[in-house]
Order: structure tokens, then sequence, then C-alpha cells
């Protein structure tokens, strides 16, 4: 890590930048998808959102809980239990100067393994194959974290 | 994305540094409300919580869930939910070397975005006050990435 | 913070950068924990998951709360909600060119904290063990973003 100034500039550090923004993007779509489905099945957390829909009854009763709703926050918590992670460690891991080709692996094998692990988990898809993607991306975050703290530890 | 060096000296990268912290301390207010409204409405998470205020009834019943607890709960999970993309997003696009204006813009705009979503949240607000913040903030981080994705995309 | 581009090479971000990544892996094992209940104790958030588990009865009634799994649970949140500001401010304190003595008093208290407050969360130590560890913590990340603030104010 010695050279970590002349490492920001490089291919490795466009890859990061470009996979940490897509896979944050697709963490923040979580959030219009349970939206969408808080409006459209009138599932609501606090009593004045019932006031975004057209509704004649007792507001009361539609501060609920539903289950297509908390599948899909259940996903959005694991995506920040993960992505973040992968975040952190990756831009240090980034900075370690890696090869192109070894960073890339890593990026990829994580962004895809998210992007298995949230269809898995909103089409309900039968185990382990969500159980899988979840470790694989664990997995490729340690292998970074291994690099990092190998390559420079100062404790 | 080349002179990305240069550009982490650049008043950009201030004026990063300096909302970014604001917006996370921000965030981590919703902390200590969160122990303040637990503390003294008596309503605990953990059975040995209950140890740190004075009861002379069973300490179980104070183990329980509140609505006021509840909705400071709902806020600082949406505050990590769009601040930390906005954090990731924002340093890359501090890196890209965009105009200082439009930085400014792009950080002022979305940290008002969350101060209002807060008060909004906390207070109860009637709808669309809280959803149209919310929605401010999701497009500005939008725009940031898309200035990360189209100036430096390296799949 | 104007000779920011020198200080990313310095042992101070060395230290940052060892310390953030060991207190990531720290969040991070929460994620297995978490699985580890779930699966010893039969204990679904998903219907789907009851399948990795050798289940004869019906499986709906394995899709269930448990006081244990919360409680890793809680744990995990507190350090999403902890863990994730300290990295943010930490990577801007940083860059802005501590002294390392000064740097490695932060993040070793922040981060030992952190390891305290997991142990006493677990194992449901009497209070005020946990709520101590997170105080600590707390102003250890206030400390880092006031000098932040005051190294590099650019509103």
């Amino acid at each position: 890590m010695a050279d970590v100034v002349h490492m920001i500039d490089t291919e490795v550090f466009l890859a990061f930048s470009t996979y940490a923004t897509i896979v944050i993007l697709k963490m923040m779509l979580m959030s219009p998808i349970t939206s969408y489905f808080r409006l459209t099945k009138k599932v609501f957390a606090n009593l004045e959102d019932t006031g975004l829909v057209k509704i004649t009854e007792d507001r009361k009763k539609f501060v609920r809980v539903d289950p297509d709703v908390e599948r899909v926050r259940r996903c959005h918590q694991n995506d920040l239990e993960n992505i973040v992670p992968f975040v952190v460690i990756g831009l240090l891991y980034a900075l370690t100067g890696p090869d192109l080709s070894s960073a890339l692996l890593h990026f990829r094998v994580f962004v895809g393994s998210r992007f298995i692990h949230t269809v898995a988990y909103l089409m309900s898809l039968p185990q382990p194959s969500r159980a899988l993607a979840w470790i694989v991306g664990l997995f490729t975050t340690f292998s970074m974290a291994h690099r990092v703290l190998t390559t420079a530890l100062f404790l």
C-alpha cells in the first residue's frame, strides 16, 4: 500500500467505482419496491401515510403488516448487512493495488451474487439458492479483507 | 476520472467531506433520541435494560413495543437506507471532478432533504411531505450515480 | 486538509484501513451467528428456508420469532448504526492528517468499545456495561467528526 496515491488513478479503482455504484443502485431499488407494495396493497407503517391513497374506511386498519412487504424489507436489510461491508472493504482492497483481473473477479462475483440473492429472495426460490448467493458474497468480501490485512497491517 | 489524484485535494472534496459529516451526524442523532424515548417512556428491547431505570413492578412487562420508539427507529432505518448510498456514491462522484457549483447543489439538496425528512417523520407531518423529501434525496443520489457511471464506466 | 494527497499514503491511513477492516469483519460475523441460531433452533423468517433443515412436522410453524435470534439481530442492527458512521467519518478524519498517536487512540478505543458491546449484548451482561460501550464508541466518532469539521469546513 506504499504506492496508494498512484493506485487511486488506476483501472482497478475505476472498476471498483463502477461495480460499487451498480450494487448500491441495486440496493436503493429496494426502497421503491417497498413503496410500490405498500401503496398497491395499502399496507402502511404510519397513520399519516394512509393519506397517500384513496381510502373510505377507517384509516387505522391500514397501518398493518404484510408478508410481501416484509419480504422486500428483509431483502433490503440483507443488502445493507452485506453490500456496505463490500463497499468499505472493496475500497481499501482497491487501494492495495491488486491485479486488475483478480480485482474484476472479486467485484463481478460479488455483484452477481447479490443480484441472484435479490431474485431468489423476491421470487421465494427454493433454498439453498438464496443461502448460496449470500455465502458467495460473504466469502468474496472475506477474500478482499484478507488481502487488505496481509498487505497493510498496522495495529 | 483520469486526474482523480488531483481531485481529492479540491474544494469539491472538502465540500463532500463537510456535508457527508453533517448528514452522518444527523443520522447518528437518531440513536440518542431512541434511547431518550426508551428511558423516559420505560420501553425496552432487552430485559437487562430495565436495570437502567428505577422500576418497582415486574421488570418483564417493560420489555415492550411503543409507537413513538418505533417511529424513531423507522426514521433511523430510512436514514441508513438513504444516507449510506449518498455517502458512497457522493465520494465517487466527488472524485470524478464535477464543477464546484454543481457538486454543492447536489450535496446541499440531499442534506436539506434528509433534515426535512426527519422533521416530517418525527412530527408526523401530513403526507406527501415526507414522501417528497425522500424522493428528492433519492433522485439527487441517482443524479450523482449517473455522472459516476458516464464519466468512468469500467466493467 | 490541503495535503490530503500525501495523507492517503501515511501510517494514519494504514491504521484506519486495518481497524476499519477488523471492525467491519466483526459486524459481518453477526450474519453467520444469526444463521447458526436460526438453523439450530429451527426459527425461520421465510417459509422456503425451512427446507434447509430436516423437518417432519408442518413447516409453517417454524416461520416464527425467537428471543435469541432477535437479540443477535438487534446487536447487528446496532453495529450498522454505529460502525458505518465510524467508517465514513474515520476515513475523512484520516485524510485530515491527524497525529498518528491521536488517530490510533481513536481507532483502538472505537474498535475495542464495539467488541465489548457485542460481548455485553450477546451474553446479556448487566447494564450499564452495554450502554457504556455504546456511548464510548459514539463519542469517539463525534471527536473525529469534530476534527473533520474544524479542519476543513466548506459549506
